[in-house]
């Protein structure tokens, strides 16, 4: 399973940053990078092309003890992992292009003996705008849905509500964006073998163009002012807030002694902290506010 | 002591903020806040100053039951807590001007029936520095020397190791910055009553304009370039990480429900993260690198 799950985030990420770049016109610089403790990497980014501004598609595979936090962390002892996976954010420089972030991952976990104990999959996407554009959010949503449907009816609905939970900036007591989906630990059970999980994954992983370039084709041409960058900057932010405060993906990576300028890629090419900025009342900024502080349900009758 | 130590940091931050508008010709804005649970504070914060880009001068005073996670940290139940102190963090536009941070603060615990279990004071101050000038370095570390020197032989040296540990940014395996004075957990023994205690974080936070001013006087009308400025605003982004990842007093503010603008005024105005960013061999900018990288003694013979 995880040969074969790791050549198919390496031929995902050939997909992505090929389609990215031929929309984009700039080259991914690649890097790739040797784990001290067991395994490694392939990372791609990109920065200050015409359409993105910071843009990573790194995937690695990463073996060894497992940490004494993360031992804890899973009621187990004397534990050894192994982990791959593919993790992407894609910051545009037009406020009016959301922000993107998807991770599709693998987890086995082996006894002292080196016996498999456990193993499952996990993984989403999510898009955090600036500003509001519902059909595009609609539109991000309903192809995570067809995705979903494929394999179990009420999916979209549980992964698209863990995804809300998950995205919560609890210290600002608001979401981090518009959601998607977020699902972990899936696991064998009567209905899903640890296959059919396979195949969600790369359902859902093939389904990311789709749900993102859309968007970004709409969009990166429209005109936007000072003003509008400046809160794009402000909001940008706060998706640092969320990662360095919260993530469990960005931890995971500190803990395991993963390579720091691939984890922190996530962080946004230029950032502004303002001392207690709000939106003027009424104004576009100020209804992307509204709609992070009750995430909604973008697809009726679910 | 609570009352006494209170009145003490309102009559500081009123002096050092008058001193940093004295300076700048810009005015500080001033929030007073309350905490639902118990307490609140004073903050004061300037923005687009002419010298000062961002600097918040807080104070709090905060009380009620200690969260979980602090009475797991203490090893205590039940607990109640009162906590006031003084947190400053000042950001100059000019990256010849270093960032600088100083906390003075004061802890009672008490136990189910209110009794205070213990107090004890902690603090200190520290330079972020953008580009090296020894002399300023030197200046700051032997101001916060002498304070030292009028209550023990070795707190100097002490605090001055006890800050080079805790601004380490572990997961860059760099200092935040060039380090100054860090305390903690400062209870009454048989050389420091906690009366001693009190005379002593007085006498580091009296001398704070002392240490720091001087500097900004030398340095804020010093030509620089964008290519400067970029650099400032590379390493504010280590700034940030630090804060968010690894600061306790950040991480406490988070637990207790303190003021989030409050807490979070330390993060810079203006941040940028380039992607495996490194100076040029025997710049300017690599020279600060090595410093932080191996954090060194400012003051010989001691």
């Amino acid at each position: 399973m995880k040969e074969s799950f790791y050549k198919y985030i390496e031929q995902l990420q050939d997909k992505i940053t090929l389609a990215l770049e031929d929309l984009d016109g700039s080259k991914f610089k690649e890097d790739i990078w040797v784990r001290s403790e067991g395994g490694g990497g392939r990372s791609r980014v990109l920065e200050n092309g015409q359409i993105f501004e910071k843009g990573g598609v790194n995937i690695s595979a990463v073996h060894g003890s497992l940490p004494n936090s993360l031992q804890e962390y899973f009621g187990v002892k004397d534990a050894q992992f192994y982990a791959c996976g593919l993790s992407l954010v894609i910051h545009p420089k037009n406020p009016m292009v959301p922000t993107v972030h998807a991770n599709w991952r693998y987890f086995e976990m082996y006894n002292e003996n080196h016996e498999m104990v456990d193993q499952w999959f996990g993984g989403g996407l999510d898009l955090t705008p600036y500003y509001i554009f519902e059909e595009d959010i609609i539109h991000f949503h309903e192809v995570c849905k067809r995705g979903c449907d494929k394999f179990q009816k009420d999916f979209y609905k549980v992964f698209k509500e863990k995804c809300d939970r998950y995205f919560w900036n609890t210290h600002r007591n608001e979401a981090r964006g518009v959601g998607g989906l977020f699902f972990d630990y899936c696991k064998a059970d009567d209905d899903m073998s640890i296959e059919k999980w396979y195949e969600f994954v790369k359902e859902i992983g093939d389904s990311f163009l789709d749900a993102y370039l859309p968007i970004v084709k709409k969009r990166h041409s429209l005109n936007y002012s000072d003003e509008n960058r400046k809160w794009q900057e402000i909001r940008r932010g706060r998706y640092v807030e969320f990662n360095l405060v919260h993530d469990k993906g960005t931890l995971f990576g500190l803990k395991t002694n993963g390579r720091i300028e691939s984890i922190l890629m996530s962080l946004p090419p230029v950032v502004q902290w303002k001392y207690d900025f709000h939106p003027v009342e009424g104004s576009e900024e100020a209804k992307l506010e509204a709609i992070l502080k009750e995430p909604k349900k973008w697809i009726s009758n679910i």
